[in-house]
C-alpha cells in the first residue's frame, strides 16, 4: 500500500514580481501550507496524510495549486476556508470538493 | 486520468548544518532533480513525466529521496547513474529499479 493515505504537494513557488504567470506564492499558499499541515496534526492524522511543500506545479494560473495522490486529485485552494473544506470533505471522508476542482483541462492528462 | 504517467518529487530539503537527521540537500538532491529534469525534456517526455522540487518527505535517512506517483514509488537516488536507471527502467519502461527502493519500513503505510 502506498505510505500515505493521501500525499498533498503544495506550490508555494515564488517567481520575480511582475513575471506574467504569477505565482502561488503571492496567493497565500506558504500560509496555507502551515495551515494544511497543522489542521492534519489537530485530526492526528500524522503519518497518514501527509502536506508537502512543493515547486511549481505548472499550473501557475490555477494557483494556489493543491494535488493530491494518489488519487492525482488537482484542487485551487485560495483560502484557508478552502483547506478546511478539503481536510473534512476529501482527507476525512474521501469525498471529491467538486467546487475546488481545477478545470480539466488543467488537471488531467 | 492522471494528468502525468509519472509524477516525481525530489526532496531538495535543506538542514542546518549538524543536524542529526542530515537532509538531502547536502547529498546533491538539487543537482538530481536538475538532471531528472534535464532528461526527462531531452527525452520528449515534458507534459507526461514531471520532475518536481518537493521539500522535506520524511525520509532523510534514506535521502536523496525521491517518490513517484501515482504509484507510490520511493527510492534513494545517491547519483546521476542511479537517476538514469530509474528514467530508463522506470519512467520509460514501467519496470520498478528494485535495487534503488527505499527499504520496506520506510517506504510503505
Amino acid at each position: 500500500m502506498s505510505k500515505y493515505k493521501y500525499h498533498l504537494f503544495i506550490c508555494t513557488n515564488r517567481r520575480p514580481v511582475g513575471d506574467s504567470k504569477g505565482c502561488c506564492a503571492t496567493k497565500g499558499a506558504d500560509d496555507l501550507r502551515s495551515f494544511f499541515k497543522e489542521e492534519i496534526a489537530n485530526r492526528g492524522l500524522k503519518g497518514v496524510v501527509r502536506a508537502n511543500q512543493a515547486g511549481c506545479l505548472d499550473t501557475c494560473a490555477m494557483g494556489p495549486s493543491v494535488v493530491i495522490y494518489p488519487e492525482g486529485v488537482w484542487y485551487t485552494v485560495k483560502n484557508r476556508e478552502d483547506a478546511l473544506e478539503v481536510i473534512e470533505k476529501h482527507l476525512l471522508k474521501g469525498e471529491i470538493v467538486e467546487r475546488l476542482l481545477m478545470p480539466r483541462s488543467w488537471a488531467r492528462g
